[in-house]
C-alpha cells in the first residue's frame, strides 16, 4: 500500500514549488540571514543598533481569509501572497516595531505549482518591500482537510523594536484621530463580498482589480512617524470589525474615540459594493475598513504635522472621556 | 444581508474562545513578555545573558497534518495542541536553539469552543513545557475552506541562541550518528495510517492511545548535550521522509549516514501497522520515524557519553565518505 499516490498528494508538484523555495528566499533576504545553517528552520542575526536598547520582539500570526477564494477564481495569486505578509506586518507595526522575518504556511487540497508559486513569489515581493526577510515556510497537501479546489494562507510576522520605541496604548481625551487610506477591502469582509456577488448574479471578474487590491503597508509609516518623534498614543491596524471592532483595542477603558464619517473619502469598491448588496451602513461599518486602513491617535497639536507627513492622512476624529468605545458623529 | 451568520461563523463560540485565551496564554509566558502592549501582535524582550554573544533568532513554521483527523475522531484535543508545538521546537532544537516563544494558527470548519480550548490548553501545556511563551495566535472559521467536520493546526516557533553555540551541518568520516527515541508515530504517516485503518476496518479506538502518544520534545537533550561542550556535527529531526529523507539533510554531499537498523528498538505501534496494513519495509522507513525521533551526530569517541546524557539515545550508525544519502546496513 503506498500511501501519498492514493492520498491525492502530488509529490511532483511538491518537489516543483520546493525546488524553486530557495530561490524565492533569496530574493527576499536580508544581510543578517545565515546561510547554511539546517533545513529544519531559518535562522538570522538581530540587526545592528540595537546593542543595549533592549530590543523586543513583536509578533504576529494571521491569515488572508476566504479572499483566497476569489483569488483563485480569477487565477490571481500574487497578491494574495502580498496580503498576508502586509497584514502580518501591520499588525506587528501597531507596536510600532519593524519587520524582520516572515515565515508562510500555505495549505492546499491539491498543489499545483505555478499557482503556488505565484502565491509565494507574492510573499517574497512583499517581504522585499517591508524589508522583512522571507526566513522559512511551510507548504502542506491535504486533500482530507481541505475543500476541492480550496487552499488557505497564513503567516507569522516577527518585528523588532528597541524598547523606548515600544508603541502602548495611551490616549488622552483631546487626542486626535488621524486615519491613513486603505487600498481597498485588505484582507477583511470577503465572505459577505462573496455572499453580495452570488446573490447578484456578479461576475467577479468585472471587479476583480477593485476586489482583489494588495493591502497597503504602513510599517513605512510608522517608521516615519517615529523617526520625526511624533508623540505615538495608540496605533490600529482595521480589519476584521472595521473601525468600531479595531480602533477600540488603542483605547483605554476611560476614553471614547469619535469618528466623523464624513472626513475621509471612501475608495470606490465600497459604495458599489453596498449599492449591489444593500448593505446597510451600520453593518458595512463593522464588517468593511471603509478606506482607512491604519489610525494613529496623537496629541491634537500634532495632528497637522502627522497628515503632512503620512500620503493621504487625514484626521478622521478625537479622543474624549468615556469607556473604550469607537462612535461616529453621524 | 447580514453575512456571518449566513457564512457559518459562530461568533459566539469565537468570542468564548476569545475570552480564554488571555488565561490560557498567561498559563505559558515567561518574565521577558510585555503584557498590555497592544492587542494586534504579542510582544516579548530578549533573555538576559546573551547580551555580546550575537544571538541568533532561529524560527520553524509547521502543521500537525492529518493527524488532527484522528485526534477529532477520539475526541481528544489536547495532544495535537502539544504536537504542534513540540513539532516546531524540535526544528528550532536542529541549529541548537532554545524556544523562546511560539503562536499558533487554529483554522476550522466550524468552531467548537470545548474541543479549540482543550487544543489551545495542549498548545500552552507545551509551551510551558518546553520554556517558551505563547506569545499569540490566530483562530479562524472558514467553513467554505474547510470540509465539514474539519480543522488544520499549524504554528510558528522561535528560538534563540548565541552565534557560539549554533550547529551547522558539518559531519566528518568516522563520525558516529546516535538516535533519540521517539514517543512513537509523532506527527507523522497519518494518511498512511488512516488508510490503513479505513482498508482493514480497524476501529481507532482501539488503538488510540498509540496512534495519538504526543510527540517527545528534544530541545532539553540538545540543551543539556551543548552544556556538556558536546561537538556537535549534524542534528536532524526526523519527521515526513523517515530517516532518509530526514536524517540526510545534515549531511554534506560528501558524506553518507549507514546506519544498522537492527540497531534500535521500534516502539509497538510499527510492528502493530506494518502487520495490518502488509506495509513494505522501504514504505516505513520513507514514512515513519520507526522510533528515532531525533539524530544527533558527533566524533566517535564522543558517542558514549553522548548516549549516557540522554535518556534511550543509543549509537545507530555512522558516517562515512559518500554523496549525502542514508543507507541501511540490512
Amino acid at each position: 500500500m503506498s500511501v501519498y499516490r492514493e492520498a491525492g498528494v502530488d509529490l511532483d508538484a511538491h518537489a516543483a514549488v520546493v525546488g524553486r523555495l530557495g530561490a524565492i528566499a533569496a530574493a527576499a533576504s536580508r544581510p543578517e540571514v545565515l546561510a547554511g545553517v539546517g533545513p529544519f528552520a531559518g535562522a538570522m542575526r538581530l540587526p545592528a543598533g540595537l546593542e543595549g536598547r533592549d530590543p523586543v520582539l513583536v509578533a504576529s500570526t494571521d491569515s488572508v481569509g476566504t479572499k483566497v477564494l476569489l483569488a483563485a477564481a480569477c487565477g490571481r495569486y500574487g497578491e494574495v501572497g502580498q496580503d498576508v505578509v502586509v497584514h502580518c506586518a501591520n499588525d506587528v507595526a501597531t507596536s510600532g516595531a519593524a519587520p524582520l522575518f516572515f515565515l508562510d504556511y500555505l495549505a492546499v487540497h491539491r498543489l499545483e505549482a505555478p499557482a503556488a508559486l505565484a502565491v509565494l513569489a507574492g510573499v517574497a515581493e512583499a517581504c522585499r518591500s517591508a524589508g522583512c526577510a522571507l526566513l522559512g515556510g511551510e507548504t502542506a497537501q491535504m486533500p482530507d482537510l481541505y475543500r476541492e479546489g480550496t487552499w488557505d494562507l497564513a503567516g507569522t510576522m516577527v518585528g523588532i523594536v528597541p524598547r523606548d520605541g515600544l508603541v502602548v496604548p495611551g490616549a488622552e481625551p483631546g487626542d486626535a484621530v488621524v486615519g491613513i487610506p486603505s487600498s481597498g477591502l485588505h484582507t477583511n469582509g470577503y465572505s459577505l463580498v462573496r455572499r453580495v456577488l452570488a446573490a447578484t448574479g456578479t461576475d467577479f471578474a468585472v471587479a476583480a482589480d477593485m476586489l482583489l487590491a494588495p493591502s497597503r503597508l504602513y510599517s513605512g509609516d510608522v517608521a516615519r512617524l517615529r523617526a520625526e518623534g511624533a508623540s505615538l498614543r495608540g496605533l490600529a491596524h482595521i480589519t476584521g470589525g472595521g473601525l468600531p471592532g479595531n480602533l477600540d483595542r488603542a483605547l483605554s477603558p476611560r476614553v471614547d474615540a469619535v469618528l466623523d464619517p464624513g472626513s475621509w473619502d471612501r475608495p470606490p469598491v465600497f459604495p458599489w459594493l453596498q449599492g449591489l448588496g444593500g448593505i446597510a451602513e451600520e453593518e458595512m461599518r463593522r464588517v468593511f475598513n471603509l478606506g482607512v486602513g491604519f489610525c494613529v491617535i496623537v496629541p491634537a497639536a500634532e495632528a497637522d504635522a502627522v497628515c503632512g507627513l503620512l500620503h493621504g492622512a487625514r484626521r478622521i476624529g478625537e479622543v474624549v472621556p468615556g469607556a473604550g468605545r469607537v462612535r461616529f458623529t453621524g
